[in-house]
């Protein structure tokens, strides 16, 4: 199934839309081009519908968010809509500030979203209209261990079947849901918060699998957030005593450009909930 | 001929002011630090002509335009043909958006350019007024092939007649034209299409090129587009097995950085038409 | 000291808001991280109060300025001086342009900052109201040599007793001062001016440090100084025939990320002055 996911998106190359954040845009640009996909990033009022036509799928990533490309979101996100696109909210920071909060919700009021993927302080801010998120990372108070995976996995599936969208909770454990089933996925590496934009890319990733294998959405969402988990554990295996979070950052995205199929499958470890 | 461009960048050190996208600037200053020029970014209306005065050359490049930016285009452009300073445009996903071809068409009406530099679609769309591109990718139909080449260096020509401006169509082959003479490139790799930017990072670099070259655009330009493709042979041959993209990205930076005249002389397959 | 100051950062995490430029932004985060803070970028003007209050420490950097942040500047600024977090000014390009000079002086003006780092031309125009720019780099005239170090020294001591800030100058000699004391730092290496955002990586990292040393912000801007220059020693050290400026700005940040109290101790090059 994995591998299918993986073949998909390297055999169709599907062309993805990014209005995101300028911190990581460059690394999304190069995760897109690594998984097989192909980036476009525009975020101008009056550019966004020309380019969300012409390509297959739309990240909407709030990091770095402004008065200007708010709008060019929703308008993005409705052209996509209905043009029948697969479109990934990523609201970065939701639960840290007002604002951030806001847009998000306005957009999921807006836009009907194929997935939303995002940390857990922040798709509980969405669910719950409020939210304590520690700047763009998780509050520890919220962290998804063994001791509350059965709860969170109740918590996806009710927020999935309220937005009709595929969930995923990304963090030491993964939670990918809709409204009847979740995979839950125990890979990745603790490093990989020693990075940022290791979730912004993931994002992109995800709405290029999602764009590349449309009749499986739940699926198409697991195999991402495998495939970045497992390049985490490989690219963490080629560092030596000098290297940091700077060559690991750039080993990661090698990681994505050589995963095959099989061994996304080997590396995997997925349990359905 | 490219030894002595090559050398000239490495002697005056040109300053570059770059209105560029957020998603390559970063690899376009360290692109023009490795090939010996000095970058400065500034987009601002009310900034732009003061850092366009204290510069040597203007590097114009369309991906994630905005109404924000796209009248500092035009002032800046402006403002550095008044100064006599060799400006470049990147007119990056012309024929993708109607805002893009409208942008650059516009830019090209307002402001002298010295070099023009895209793949086969973006030209096209420039010089016919209307055109496909695949996103900020050539569309495959237009591609430049030994058994097309002697009609795509004539319409070159033909565009250069037309404006004035060395074109530069990058691509598996690349076309450097004047009205009267044109060099064709056979070097690069395929590869080169798996990161984000190199294009711009040409950009960049080839704005450099001819300001520290004013008396021989069309060699700097040559000079410039065969250091990239020389570059991303070298960087290839760097690869072991478990690199990718994001390490490519890097070894071609640090080829730019380390080449000499010399050995650029020795790489290029230049064919003059 | 120095080790002291680097575990109270390791330890504290601190949250650091940044409104920098898109230029070096990813490289801000990822050495933020690298040192042991935690950083979030936002610079619109609804959204940087939140972000602010729930950090510790504000890094406005006016890189990239505009119409649009410079006003999420002013007000990020006194909402960080009213909650009193340390804040910083990193006035990229002051004496380049009137827009920054203008700017930069406003904005000290306006904001009381903790730190002011730049290179001596950019300090050179705060201090005296004009100056000369080499685009972001300082003009030669200025430099800071063994032969007018007392000089410097004695300028930065009044720059900071006037302004109330640690002013931190760098170049190939640094000086960090506040009214009374100075700190003179020896360590660095030549090739850093290689590669675009060192200055930007140091005044993200120095907020850190700033952040979580309060009581002592003269030293925690020396010790964040010392950091930067040791680590681009270390980094050198590591480069092969093969590398350039892109490796190189790589095993920086690797460096910040492995860097230890001990090793920072027995690194650094620091003189009192």
């Amino acid at each position: 199934m994995l591998k299918e996911m993986l073949e998909n998106v390297r055999e169709k190359c599907p062309l993805v839309h990014n209005i995101t954040n300028y911190v990581t845009v460059n690394d999304c640009a190069n995760a897109l081009l690594a998984c097989g996909g192909s980036p476009i990033m525009s975020d101008d009022i009056d550019d966004v519908e020309d380019i969300t036509t012409i390509c297959g799928g739309l990240n909407i990533n709030i990091g770095t968010l402004n008065q200007r490309t708010i709008p060019s979101m929703h308008k993005a996100g409705k052209k996509s809509n209905e043009l029948g696109h697969p479109v990934l909210l990523d609201p970065v920071g939701a639960g840290a500030s007002a604002l951030r909060t806001k847009t998000a919700m306005e957009l999921i009021e807006n836009v009907k979203f194929t997935v939303i993927r995002g940390n857990i302080s922040e798709i509980k801010t969405l669910a719950l209209g409020a939210g304590s998120t520690r700047g763009v990372d998780a509050d520890i108070a919220d962290r998804v261990t063994e001791d509350n995976l059965a709860q969170a996995v109740a918590f996806a599936k009710e927020f999935a079947a309220k937005t009709g969208a595929v969930i995923a909770i990304t963090g030491a454990i993964d939670i990918v849901a809709n409204a009847e089933k979740a995979y839950c996925i125990f890979n990745g590496h603790p490093m990989m918060s020693s990075i940022t934009g290791t979730g912004c890319q993931l994002s992109a990733i995800t709405t290029a699998y999602v764009t590349a294998n449309q009749e499986t959405p739940l699926e198409a969402v697991a195999a991402a957030v495998c495939l970045m988990g497992a390049c985490g554990e490989k690219a963490y295996k080629r560092l030596s005593k000098e290297d940091g979070n700077a060559t690991y950052r750039n080993y990661i995205i090698d990681a994505i450009y050589n995963m095959t199929g099989d061994e996304l499958e080997e590396m995997a470890k997925v349990e359905i909930y």
